[in-house]
């Protein structure tokens, strides 16, 4: 069997700007990294177009540790959309770069679905990862620095500001910066996220043009003086140099799928602490470009979808008309009961217990009113039977279940699929409506999203949310919506509560405040920003010849 | 009076496929980055061309704070050389990030003599300074993985491999990570370097190929292990992944000069750590493309200029046929006694005894055996009796100075600069020799140097610079040779002692191993590697328009 890499090396991929042509950018207008990678300038975005064309969300039931493959069933859906004729784009995330030298691997689908150049798009793409992790970092330089001259009255100690590294790199979670006398700063407290996780990330992902990057960048709360007055990036005059730094980070990167259809990859938020999608301006730019545009919002629809709807479709005006959710008979008989080892096994008994995972994703599609198709991403080792019952439990539901083979056949394997969620799209005539208003105060948003979508029974707050709960309201933000981090293991806040769990009390730990990003972020459980690497980490067979060609990548 | 930005704005740009054709590079073979920056593909390095064409290295006496503009020079004199009609390039370091929102400003040149796309160049550029970050970062995540797994028994307190990043950040200079409890790390103290003083920057810098890259990142010194043994990166199994994510950073980027003659910017190591030059794929690469190419040595010839003959020259085969040492009655007077805010006032007297440190000067390039013509950088303050003296001075010992006003005028300004080069360059049969032999031991090596290029009367060394070098010898890499590490505000290790110090005793007081560069780095005097911000920033100026425009930069 061919390695993603050996297919994406095999493949014939085309100049950049004939990807373009296709979408009606004149090739003057590409910015060229090297002749398969390009940025598109935002003056492309048609308001009238994205108004008009079609937005298709790509989510998931609560994914093993394995993914259930949602990147590559967009890749594979608009491979075979424009096998039925339809003009599709996919519209993506971009790959973290640290966890290609951890376990992961690349982040650029798989089999007949991938997009390309994959080592580029893996490794460090346009530059966007590192401009965004200049700008967070030269926030944080300023603000060690208004400390050092004693400029702004900081109370270092107030200060939540952190570091970002692009790197799976455990021992700078924690670490006491400033040592070393005088001339060296004051020794503190702080860490390092990897940069996925960084607020600017998150900001350059929902903001709509320059000036909004800017004002948003300007919103971002640092920490309080001495004498207890909140200090946000502008009263640093830090937001001009951050923007500056993300001129060409926030343009979109133009590149094409194995089959040469058109890819746009962008922004690469955290899906546990931020939205967890590419870029407003990525989406807007797709939908400017292509009739049907597929996307996709990480983890399991309860994280990546609500926020999806609930934050960055309440903030930029987008609408899909359809919410593919990929499901896979193995992920299914794991929240069933079915040991990880053993999901490719035939197991009929795991499987009815755990389609109520599905279910229960179902049910929260449609408390936002928007139109369903589940896709189930096949695997070698599903039965018939198998398929067969997934299929019968979701079109009880009045929903139709399509069996798609993306890794294996590309577009071809996704024409059913592709068929269907064009009819799906064509006929629908929902229109989503958002879980909460921003208006309410926060609690109130955390219980509706944790009742209605989670399935919690009832919330908890520890002394410190509440706290944190008081400072956002004494900040005036109360009026933001609620990025919640919870584990994308369960549907509750338990990574061990498999299937559809019950009766649970969420408890919220601590809330964090995003407010250049515009959210606050209500924790549960564990969140991790700084991964570690594996004991034997992939980077070590990560190769490059004497040509300059990567190998070990995949 | 036009600022730097406004003119580079105002310049009539061209398509660096123009650029490229000019010099016979297919268009096709173009790494484009947008429409003004490129990578040029390694094979269109030609040995037959940079055997017979003309290298021309440009150097200054002991700068000022200020800097005797040698970049300035550099441009100046390649954009002259193609006025009287010699085919030339420039070949520059890029700039670093992290003093652009410091003090300094961007290091594109200035005046009618810049590079352009300049902010582009200033910020990002193509990426190089960020993959070599990351390159290093990523050894030292394997190093604390190691550490973490105990895989190597390497001794953690031993590890002398820090981080670095391109940013003015004090704070990171000395700090402990590894804090949390047994999940996240050992702890243990380390620090940040700025990205320029990596040991990656030094190694991509030698480097002549893809191979030589993996090999020289593969001898990294990291440390020992708890049974003293040494540990290299190729232990880890490093160096392959790190230089996969150099594997676009090792090619030189072709950009070009306001009046559209071709520059190659590429690589910034330190010159005070490192051996402070361009790359040496860039240099071969310009030096395969035109007749005569034009590349500096960063501080004083005394610095820069030393390590680019004996480490650079001596490590690829290079071997420039003239130095055209950058001179400033400011910088003079300030070596004769003058105040540095009196400098641009008259002042013979402090002329005259200042002029001594240009002589030293000359007499060192006359040690190593090269032509050298004197470029006398004009400022609008300079008397004509200033102007004349230090030229009867310099033609006392029958070396040509010459008057360029390359800031006011460009290309026209060095034409008579050029016409003198070019004549030194065509007629000068003199074969550089260089100031030692590598294979001598380590303290032969620095007392050479110190001698008779610096004027030191003797060494002494710190009871640590005397561990070092038995630790070096120990290891068997006594035959590296030395970079070392001084102030460029003296010929002598005391940044007090201007004009020509003499009977100085030079303090060694440790020995860095950069055993992956290939040197060893004997440190005198204080070194910084971690720069800090000042109290109002430059960055508070820059900033970008809803358009997208960059303003503020300089």
């Amino acid at each position: 069997m061919k390695s993603d890499i050996q297919i994406a090396n095999e493949a014939k991929i085309q100049p950049i700007t004939d990807i373009g042509s296709k979408l009606g950018i004149d090739s003057k207008d590409l910015e060229l990294y090297g002749n398969y990678k390009a940025k598109v300038p935002l003056n492309y975005i048609d308001p009238e177009k994205v108004k008009k064309n079609n937005l298709i969300l790509v989510s998931a039931i609560s994914p093993t540790p394995a993914g259930e493959g949602k990147t590559t069933i967009s890749i594979g859906l608009s491979q075979g959309l424009n096998h039925i004729g339809a003009d599709s784009s996919v519209v993506l995330r971009e790959p973290s770069l640290g966890p290609v030298f951890g376990i992961k691997g690349g982040a650029t689908g798989g089999g007949m679905s991938q997009v390309l150049p994959m080592e580029d798009i893996n490794l460090h793409f346009t530059g966007d990862f590192a401009a965004i992790e200049k700008a967070h970092n030269l926030l944080a330089a300023m603000i060690d620095n208004a400390v050092q001259h004693r400029t702004l009255n900081i109370d270092p100690r107030t200060v939540l500001w952190k570091r970002v590294m692009d790197m799976n790199d455990r021992s700078l979670r924690n670490s006491i910066v400033g040592l070393g006398g005088r001339t060296s700063g004051f020794p503190r407290e702080t860490g390092f996220d990897i940069t996925a996780a960084s607020e600017i990330m998150a900001i350059l992902c929902l903001a709509e043009d320059f000036k909004d990057l800017k004002e948003r960048i300007g919103n971002i709360f640092i920490g309080y003086t001495f004498d207890k007055k909140p200090v946000y990036a502008r009263d640093l005059k830090a937001h001009g140099a951050m923007a500056a730094l993300l001129r060409d980070a926030i343009k979109p990167n133009l590149v094409q799928t194995l089959e040469n259809t058109p890819a746009f990859i962008h922004g690469g938020p955290f899906a546990n602490i931020a939205q967890g999608t590419n870029s407003v301006i990525a989406t807007k730019m797709g939908m400017s470009l292509s009739d049907y545009v597929v996307t996709e919002a990480g983890f399991g629809f309860d994280l990546g979808a609500e926020k999806f709807f609930d934050i960055k479709c309440q903030s930029s005006g987008l609408s899909p008309k359809a919410v593919v959710l990929v499901a896979t008979a193995r992920a299914l008989k794991y929240h069933g009961g079915a040991d990880l080892d053993k999901v490719n096994e035939p197991n009929m008994e795991a499987l009815k217990a755990g389609i109520s995972n599905l279910e229960k994703h179902l049910e929260n599609i449609q408390a936002f009113n928007v139109c369903a198709v589940v896709a189930i991403n096949k695997f070698a080792t599903d039965t018939d039977e198998e398929l067969e019952y997934i299929k019968k439990r979701t079109e009880d539901r009045g929903i139709k279940a399509v069996v798609a083979d993306v890794w294996g056949q590309g577009g071809k394997g996704a024409e059913d699929l592709a068929t269907e969620v064009k009819a799906v799209v064509d006929q629908c005539e929902n229109k989503f409506k958002p879980m909460y208003d921003w208006e309410w105060d926060i609690p109130k948003k955390i219980e509706t999203v944790a009742k209605n979508i989670y399935g919690a029974a009832a919330i908890d707050y520890t002394s410190r949310a509440k706290a944190d709960l008081k400072k956002i309201k004494e900040l005036g933000l109360d009026n933001l919506p609620v990025c919640i981090a919870k584990t994308q293991k369960s549907l509750s806040d338990n990574p061990k509560l498999i299937g559809r769990p019950k009766d649970f009390v969420v408890t919220v730990r601590e809330i964090e405040l995003s407010s250049g990003a515009g959210f606050v972020v209500p924790i549960t459980g564990k969140i991790m920003r700084m991964p570690g690497l594996p004991k034997a980490p992939s980077a070590e067979k990560i190769d490059v010849d004497d040509d300059g060609n990567i190998s070990g990548l995949f």
